[in-house]
């Protein structure tokens, strides 16, 4: 590479400007104005010459590193669940808006390993945002604990986290009254994961407890797990109704597994909502304009991310923070996957 | 924080191991095999003395930043768009596994500044990968003249660059005599961006060429482009369909564009694939669980982003590439979004 042998020197004397106002055009400083016309002749010059200025000095000299990690827990569910990128680049918006870089991790966890260490020692980031962290995760208690600057999107009840949470008991509340009031009382859920996932099982325990208001027990025989992708709501779902044939209305985990249900239900004959209505969570950009348009639990993932990513700058700048933990109300969305139950024979 | 006041001598001591083993467990170095129990020993003392070793200081030895920047060129499509996220996680997980994070990098474009030099010059980075680049890009072909290391999902023509790209024009092809052959003479088209974009010009081109070949005129009249998202392939199609409701197949731009397409036709009360045939591009995950399975030409992301983060792995390695344009096969899966064109009255 040129680089090497290029100095600032070179640049400045190029430019026609002192080596100082180089140093200030190419490491992005706002601290003395520039014209727009010094600052292209600073950059055509050091672009003709080859030369990269060493943001390892600059990140020395400043003592951060303007750069933020995300750690992304489930990484099977990265590729396939439709909420996640939605998080990461509204988080990635924000930050970059504030001077900071986004740097993706992810980890398999291994036995005795703290993967966490690993990302705070040899990585250069000033903070890291946690995503759907896991409660007992001890490794992540004990990195609260140090007081690295984390930010969650979803808690696990340290005392010190800075977190952002959506509260999903008040819409399940309401979306289960609708469809009781449709006239449904056999009722199924294909939650979005494997139990053990602490949205999944929040959420399974509100409808659980919901639906027992209204005398309607909600069986494990009456549930199939998903895997984050549409395909696992798809299989889910041959396997629910094959056992369940008499539901008249599911609760998906989620949007993207609500896809796999409604294609899952089409392909055994039944339609959405003539036959089995369906729910969703999360109102995905695409669920209002699908067939039939779903009607969904919105959580709104981008203004989620914004927030964690606010919190994250307030913290790293030492801003106060009046709230630790941000809990965003969530509303269900009505649309046209949800209908009147079908009369079944054994109802007449 | 703790950070300033503690040095590696006092992990060190608290360890009970060199100071160069520190450093050594500290930086993530595989130089020296090191027994997993030191190494716990060696982050554990720095977990409970509060201490970072400084990475920039590791940089300016090392002359490399390990850190590699993704430039997503439409920034209105990441959130809606579900080809991006499974690329963009696809590179990250190959450079990861070769030792390099991945910053995302995201731009709006202002007049008279160059993007790239900025993200070149002001950030810490050993090479840039860019998503979809536009061919007319006068600042990207710069970058590649300067000899940045650059690798791209997509071409620009440029005789340096090394790109990764999916040649769809065999799969248009046998994508139109499969409509063709099922009968079909009224075909739109719903593009997934505004006309200038190169894969959206590029699929129109092929799908005109090919139709032309079986005697049938693309006019405009049978085009509406989307803009990214469902909701846009939603839009687009009543627009679409209300101009020509002799229609019987309609070609998505993408299978994110098709979702909305075929919510748009049931909305109609035209039923897929009785009334209207769907065919779309990508093959998402969730393509053949949607209802009905869709019809489309496999482009492949995972693969593609592989491929294109092992060229940028090669390159910054100094290894030979022996092809610098890589291009991927599609192919065509059939589905049941596509089926014989119904009888219309005037044809018979």
């Amino acid at each position: 590479m040129k680089a090497k042998s290029v100095t600032s020197h070179d640049v400045a004397k190029l430019a026609g400007v002192s080596r100082s106002t180089v140093s200030l055009v190419l490491n992005g400083s706002n601290a003395v104005s520039l014209s727009e016309e010094t600052k292209e002749r600073v950059r055509e010059a050091a672009r003709i010459l080859g030369y990269r200025p060493n943001s390892a000095a600059l990140m020395l000299r400043k003592g951060r590193t303007d750069t933020i990690g995300l750690v992304i827990t489930e990484t099977r569910s990265i590729r396939v669940d439709a909420y996640i990128p939605i998080l990461h680049y509204a988080i990635a918006d924000v930050l970059k808006e504030a001077g900071y870089s986004l740097l993706l991790e992810t980890f398999e966890r291994k036995k005795g390993v703290n993967p966490y260490t690993d990302l705070v020692f040899s990585h250069r980031i000033d903070g890291l945002m946690v995503l759907s962290p896991h409660v007992e995760d001890k490794d992540l208690h004990a990195l609260l604990d140090s007081g690295f600057p984390v930010v969650q999107i979803g808690s696990i009840g340290h005392p010190e986290e800075l977190s952002v949470t959506t509260c999903t008991s008040d819409s399940t509340t309401e979306a289960v009254r609708h469809i009781v009031d449709l006239g449904h009382r056999n009722i199924g859920s294909v939650p979005f994961s494997p139990s053990g996932f602490s949205a999944t099982d929040s959420r399974l325990e509100e409808l659980r407890q919901e639906l027992l208001k209204s005398g309607i027990m909600l069986d494990a025989d009456c549930i199939e797990f998903g895997d984050f992708s549409a395909e696992s709501g798809y299989n889910a779902t041959l396997r629910l109704m094959k056992r369940q044939p008499r539901l008249t209305a599911i609760f998906a985990g989620n949007d993207t597994i609500a896809l796999g249900v409604i294609g899952a239900l089409n392909s055994l004959g039944l339609s959405v909502p003539g036959d089995v209505s369906v729910v969703g969570y999360d109102d995905l950009p695409f669920s209002g304009f699908i067939s039939p348009p779903l009607t969904t639990v919105k959580m709104n993932a981008d203004h989620q991310g914004r927030l964690a990513a606010d919190l994250m700058v307030k913290r790293l700048k030492g801003e106060t923070i009046p709230q630790k933990r941000l809990v965003l109300p969530s509303q269900v969305v009505l649309r046209a996957s949800t209908a009147k139950a079908r009369m079944q024979a054994s109802d007449l």
